[in-house]
């Protein structure tokens, strides 16, 4: 059993969802551990990790439009309006898909079904740079 | 410190809230790791993995209605609807409700609490198989 | 490669959201692993434990009431009422939230970012004593 651990910088656009599976996949492959659990922590609370389908930009869209109707950009609903009017809701829907994930990796694959990939959401109507760090525990 | 790892296949029937908790501790039990760490990984983004109260299936009846509240069968708000009208639903409550799950262990027992147990919810319309992986690190 | 376990109990105010980041880091310190995985495990499915910023009250205002309004109390929404009209929100709001919760530790500190803290979230309208597990896997 052995731990690698790394961090990894990502830039986000505004309210983007990027696909980062091909750099988690690598990353893990280069750390000589076949059989574990990859974790993928974002060191931020208004972005999130999160697996889906990876062939259909409107699968993107409808989930971008689904977390801005339960967490919508109006300063009226919320107290905390001092970072910008995007701040509150960047958290809320941090606290609706989490920080972190994690996906098993067997015989130095990660276990993702079919058409699935990682994304990244950086929920901010800004651009920012994200700070993930990689946890891969296994043998 | 040792890691098991394996693939488990169920079945879902449409929008079934299946338990699955003695599968899950027979499996873990079978492994001769005492304390660690069960991770439950599903392989789709339309199922999750939920620990709730087992006892009362009112409690599921309410669960289920409110993620349908949520993210209701409508193809109108969606633009990804080439799958079926209960696919884009079913990725959205996924994405609300994870596709991973992760229980301690300790002296070969899961850390339930009193009266909870693990539930596969299959988020879709129609019955699907699903497969899991999971991982037991301890020793 | 090692793995420490422990149990830590806390006590909620009604709907309160409590930091215990200082809990945490001291528990995990005390392990002696320099680097690995902390697993926060909450044994009810009415509390849940979060990240978010810790300087601003207002913020957690606003995820109260951004919950509250998800998931209110209002027993004609639910069947499941004969614990009290606040559990069926309160499974519905650890459901949304989750109940464990994974932080890196590299150089022996949590790797939360910066005014970052970690806080739990007690749902329900009335006090409640929770247990932790708390898991540290790593070397």
């Amino acid at each position: 059993m052995r731990i690698a651990q790394d961090r990894l910088t990502f830039d986000t656009a505004p309210r983007e969802i990027r696909e980062i599976t091909r750099e988690l996949a690598e990353w893990s492959a280069r750390q000589g551990i076949l059989n574990g659990l990859l974790t993928v922590f974002i060191r931020h609370t208004s972005a999130s990790p999160l697996i889906q389908k990876n062939y259909s930009p409107d699968v993107r869209h409808d989930l971008d439009e689904f977390l801005d109707r339960l967490a919508p950009q109006d300063p009226s609903r919320y107290r905390h309006n001092d970072e910008g009017p995007d701040d509150m809701p960047a958290h809320l829907k941090a606290m609706l898909t989490q920080v972190t994930l994690t996906i098993p990796g067997m015989g130095a694959r990660l276990q993702l079904g079919t058409s699935k990939g990682v994304f990244l959401l950086g929920h901010p109507a800004r651009p920012h740079r994200r700070e993930l760090v990689l946890t891969l525990i296994g043998e």
